[in-house]
């Protein structure tokens, strides 16, 4: 089946869960034209179910191959991405000076969960390069962003981000590939990088590496990492393409998913060395890589919420046509479609809810970083920076720990069809599984969140937070509704145990950081399973306010989320403060 | 990496948690030599390390080919299974009349988690043949059983289990296959089945087919399915073999993972139709086929803990290896294997107190069977076979869910690495997925364990294991071992909510029954969490008291166990409490 964009609960989540509404009304978005974003939404929907999502099943069945250092795509894949540059859909959020549509990141966020739902492989490709524009267009010189930005930000030429190398996967500061000062302002880069996204592909004409790499005079770790530029053709100085620079697809990685998405192994040096261009300052890489980075965590959390979508829309179509028993209680001839079961009334509920929670966390992350930079008021944007830094690393890891439950479950609507690949359930599982891992594992997200996001103020951005949700429960109790059933208590417990569990942590952190460590992942979903919480009822408020039947509707997913989601806190709370000494204990009992 | 059984574990396991040690000693096992059981163990521990692990890669990657009718299974395969029958594994627990080696079901089972550890799409097809055994003992005239029982327990001969019908899988009674009645007492069998697990292969000159069919004029439904044996090749009255039969492998199916076992489309009655033989009486086959199910699902459930045994040894063994950062806090150079950071070892934990757990379930469910057809007193037998009843679909459910959360885990401890095929960490996850599935769904293990185990009579089977399992709860308080740090409030409190959880569905079965329904998969997981943490406990408990140094090592994980997991247990109480009208709201929430 193919798939359709969810454009009134995409507008839902951006008016009311994640904010955009009222930063708009606030004044926070500038001249942004509000009126916009549904046509856009519209727009994109379209072109990902009449172009995309086609080829994601061809994409996963033909996979990429490699021969003499050349990539082929999936059939269909260089065409689609030619009809994505023409229709213009690289450029949404780029810079208007280069050529971009300067639409706000919450526009672009609710695009990629549109694009990777319907293609999550292909969404891959323009989600690197969106990284890529954002670092060139921080810390590149004028004249690198003269012959690259527009190019890149129209999608003519595609960007990757090289940072893994063998030894230094999560820790960067290990890598070794060398850089070598010339005496023309460029360098020579030698060595070799691994586990690179669309690294080499045939959907356009050039594609621009961004490589980390060391100087020779380089300090240790990560203080003594450089960010080079590095052009697959060297660009003339009137904008044609050059020779072919020393940097080559030399293997591609065989993977559980994503195969339409090639994963090169690249190397650099077989002839000379490859010629890049120093972006931002020597041994100043590292920052540059983290404004790559964080773009980039928001927009896998994107995928998990994309690819959660289409696995619901998946397992909901299934479940209503599939024919298999009978109704409890009823009579007569004849079996139901399986929806009619409450077991499986339940995993698409949890599909539904799960997703609905993760897609408001990322746009609220998105609604954050637009207010950071656009709104006039210098505490405003402060604020929003601050919140922005704070939602990162749960919009990347509870959305693809999200992804990959929920595809889990559309699996288990399906029974053994299933497991067959022919239903493409499988496919969906299968492509979330590196969500979880990419851009940091989720592991290192909820060690940023505890370390960096809760720790550096003391907590005081997570107390706002609180305070801010507070208040929708309270507006939820206010309601009165019986609809809501024990929503509110259910969110009122769980930001108790969010508050608690966030005090234990900064009380151990300077003293005890092994302890706080070994409770930072169950922190995250306590802290997802809240805030997300917290968010679907104020959807829900807004919803039913406006009157529609709708309301009634988001006013049972609110309920549902909060007594089968939110109502964990508690239980995580207790393993939060609980189990670190037990973990403290774990190499006499792994280690036998 | 290989594998390697154990031994040490499962025999706690067997003995303490799962009750054999106790059951042996009150006499239930009869004149069975517990002695043996060791190296038993020792024996099939080095065949897997030797033989069957180094085939589960070959398996997953070469698969399995259909040409002709004909089934090739992966290099290697036929003469592994060759070695498997001639060492007498496939005859363990076969009924020593019959040239089965008489060994208890709770030895078979460890067995079982053995098999499925070091290759679990082998060890699927001796679990299918040692179904058909079941059935053939149980319901099998004596004539059938003179033919073939004993090939069947040698494995010189394999089984198939033949109910799947496109329009009947979970829903067999939908079933169309048809038999006619011969003159000559046979039956001839026209129709196909899907989805059948070693349907056709290469690596036994006959297979034995158990197939469900309806005779022209049985009734509607499950009351009109007949159980027939059909062989591949007729048997001549000399033993040898015959003509070949006319049912023939059509299809075989791709899918996510188990690629080495074929999953096979069969046709009969393309060459005038199967000839049949009646096991049982007609219109009895559902029957016969539960015999065959029941065990089916206590060893699926073997299978999950198997393959999440395998996913953890491998993740530990890469965690151990994989450098990469450094221990908080610690200086100079270098940096540490993974398994410093905290985080790493919460996963590693995860993986193994999940593993232990289920283990523990599956082998009491083994145990409970043993002694409701072993012990001397017709009440403990039928105490016992109340306690198999009610163990078997957790068993089945739990196991299989942690077998793909660990195999999730275990993907996510190798990082980017675990997304690569090669890696070996995605076959465990591919390989995981179908056993939530197969053999009843899990949703269905859920409603069976809810309807038919807590319902049938009036919760007393539950509410006498909560007593039990309270006792083990008195024990851990009554240590007074701060070692246990919070495990005995824990799991108080599980049980608790157990017992609560429990008196709610049994009021609302008969009145409401679709919210008992609603509630059926999260109490299944409850009932789990409280179960498996108090049998943790108890195997620490006795660990502990033997003076041995892995006491504290056991202490540990329980403590984990009950801290990480046992934990949830009020939070599922309350969703399978709270959430059943938010779910019967559902129609409005998901048709929109």
């Amino acid at each position: 089946m193919t798939y359709r964009a969810p454009i009134n609960d995409i507008l839902l989540a951006l008016n009311h869960g994640a904010g955009l509404k009222a930063a708009v009304e606030a004044g926070h978005y500038g001249d942004f034209d509000a009126d916009l974003t549904a046509a856009v939404l519209e727009e994109a929907g379209k072109f990902a179910s009449d172009v995309l999502a086609p080829l994601n099943k061809v994409g996963d069945q033909n996979g990429v191959k490699l021969a003499d250092g050349k990539v082929t795509t999936a059939p269909g894949w260089p065409d689609a991405y030619k009809r994505w540059t023409e229709a213009g859909w690289n450029a949404v959020s780029g810079p208007e000076a280069h050529g971009g549509q300067g639409l706000p990141l919450a526009i672009n966020a609710a695009c990629t969960e549109i694009w990777s739902a319907s293609n999550v492989a292909f969404g891959l490709c323009p989600l690197l390069t969106l990284s890529a524009i954002e670092a060139l267009d921080a810390h590149g010189s004028d004249e690198l962003k003269q012959i690259y930005l527009g190019k890149l930000i129209s999608g003519e030429w595609t960007g990757t981000m090289q940072l893994t190398e063998p030894q230094a996967g999560s820790d960067v500061g290990a890598l070794r590939t060398r850089a070598e000062r010339q005496g023309d302002g460029t360098y020579r880069i030698k060595g070799s990088k691994i586990f690179i996204t669309y690294g080499e592909h045939d959907m356009t004409d050039n594609i621009v590496h961004f490589v980390l790499a060391r100087l020779p005079d380089a300090p240790a770790g990560t203080k003594g990492i450089s960010l080079f530029l590095i052009p697959k053709f060297l660009v003339n100085a009137d904008g044609s393409l050059g020779a072919r620079n020393d940097i080559y697809a030399s293997g591609i990685e065989h993977k559980l998913g994503m195969h339409a998405s090639p994963t090169c192994t690249m190397t650099m040096g077989d002839h000379g060395g490859a010629i890049g261009y120093l972006v931002g300052e020597e041994n100043a890489g590292m920052r540059c890589m983290f404004t790559m980075m964080n773009q980039a965590r928001l927009g896998v959390g994107l995928e998990g919420v994309g690819v959660a979508d289409r696995a619901y829309q998946q397992a909901l179509a299934y479940a209503q046509e599939r024919k298999q028993g009978r109704a409890v209680g009823k009579k007569g001839d004849g079996s139901d479609p399986i929806i009619v079961h409450p077991d499986v009334k339940r995993m698409l509920l949890q599909m539904r809810a799960l997703t609905a929670a993760s897609r408001s966390i990322c746009y609220a992350t998105a609604v954050a970083l637009d207010v950071a930079v656009r709104a006039k008021d210098a505490g405003v944007r402060a604020d929003a920076a601050a919140r922005g830094a704070l939602l990162t690393p749960i919009a990347k890891a509870f959305s693809t720990d999200i992804g990959n439950e929920v595809a889990y479950l559309g699996v288990q609507v399906h029974g053994g069809m299933g497991f067959i690949e022919e239903t493409g359930a499988a496919q969906h599982y299968r492509d979330a599984r590196i969500t979880a891992i990419y851009e940091g594992t989720n592991g290192i997200q909820a060690i940023d969140l505890v370390t960096r996001k809760l720790g550096a103020n003391g907590g005081a951005s997570v107390f706002k937070l609180i305070d801010e949700l507070t208040d929708i429960v309270r507006r939820v109790e206010a309601s009165n509704d019986p609809a809501f059933g024990t929503t509110g208590a259910k969110l009122r417990d769980a930001l108790g145990s969010l508050d608690r569990a966030s005090r234990w942590l900064l009380e151990k952190l300077p003293s005890s950081p092994n302890d706080a460590l070994a409770g930072a992942t169950p922190y995250l979903r306590l802290f997802g399973s809240a805030l997300g919480g917290c968010m679907l009822a104020n959807e829900a408020l807004a919803a039913r306010s406006s009157g529609e039947a709708d309301g009634a509707r988001h006013v049972a997913l609110a309920r549902f989320f909060a007594e089968t989601f939110a109502v964990q806190a508690p239980s995580l709370e207790k393993t939060v403060t609980d189990s670190a000494e037990s973990i403290m204990a774990a190499d006499a009992v792994l280690v036998a």
